[in-house]
């Protein structure tokens, strides 16, 4: 049975990890019968943003594994706690949380930094010859950890997010959000999602073929 | 097209709508391309439950639409603002906090009370023959809405939540999560989702079933 890690930073498309795109990798995972376990940083979020005004809730403050755990019905473990040798894969969803709590990319663009501990593993994986993959704004994570390699990834549509990971001398793919980008040399899968407007079944299809080619891609 | 409202009351299967059988239903409805309008009162929950530890959040208080928006992704409005009239049909996924928010099934049982505002609209679908779904604990809404009703519903295998709706004068049918079960008579369509210890593929599958019959039940 293939092993896969899933990194979470929180629950919520504007201060944690994309509900549904985060459900969708579990689904897909659940499907090809993976192992799956999922990890986040036990550290505040960034922020704490309403879901409906989209205002900062002030004096608010969240953990990313606590409300983590809420997708994934408590079975997470803190990301420090996370054994590459012990998973074949890792799969990034996305949200904004993801450009605020496990990278500066939000704030600081191309010049933004990946959370210390996340690069590492990032670093394990990719150098262990096991595959990443990346959902919606999750790409701009990989494009931050490795700027000495030429990656090739999808944030869907050229957007300011595909020019700032561009800046740093990767190669922005535009695709579908029901389709997923393969960078078989780097080994690193990225599907769109909600980086487009589209209905939600389309998103779920791009999440399904990045899971199918990450699973793939395990040697 | 049909319009399809879908109740919510919270983010998270300890105190709020379940977010993977929220999700599932959302999937469902967008791949049978239906309209949808998520709902949820504007009221704090009954708690707040951390994932980890299970254990309440002690002193802090979360607005069951402001936390039903990161499911929802803002797209949700309050349910005192439903008008029946413009739907063909409902949806209530399930989570505990459908117990306890949405009712006092969760410390009452089969002597609980439905939330007035909601036990007015449900009435109201279903006096206008319009078709009502419930996944995973929320038949147990509908038990305590219709005690005047013999309803058929699921909650999945025989338990002590299936006693308390048989309590009720309701014949409880032991299903698999990834079937539903049709009451034709009523109207009501229900699938046992985490009431079971099943994959996730396993429960979409039943949410995906329950939705189709929804959609067919629409006069």
């Amino acid at each position: 049975m293939k092993k896969i890690a899933v990194i979470l930073c929180g629950s919520g498309f504007k201060d944690g990890s994309e509900i549904r795109e985060s459900v969708a990798v579990l689904l897909a995972l659940s499907r090809h019968g993976a192992s799956v376990q999922c990890f986040a940083p036990d550290k505040p979020q960034a922020d704490v943003i309403n879901a409906l005004t989209e205002e900062p809730m002030v004096g608010e403050t969240r953990n990313m594994l606590v409300e983590a755990g809420r997708i994934a019905r408590g079975a997470i473990s803190p990301l420090s706690q996370l054994q590459v040798s012990q998973f074949d894969a890792v799969i990034i969803p996305g949200g904004f949380g993801v450009a605020k709590n496990l990278c500066t990319f939000a704030t600081e663009g191309s010049k933004g930094k990946v959370l210390p501990e996340l690069k590492t593993i990032l670093e394990k994986f990719y150098s262990e010859k096991k595959p990443i993959g990346a959902v919606c704004i999750a790409p701009a994570v990989l494009a931050l950890a490795f700027t000495e390699k030429q990656l090739e990834l999808t944030v869907g549509p050229k957007s300011e997010a595909s020019d700032e990971i561009e800046k740093l001398g990767h190669k922005h793919r535009v695709t579908h959000p029901s389709q997923c980008y393969v960078d078989t040399k780097n080994r690193i899968v990225s599907t769109a999602a909600y980086m487009c407007e589209a209905p939600l079944h389309e998103l779920f299809e791009g999440i399904e073929r990045l899971t199918e080619q990450v699973l793939a891609l395990i040697p």
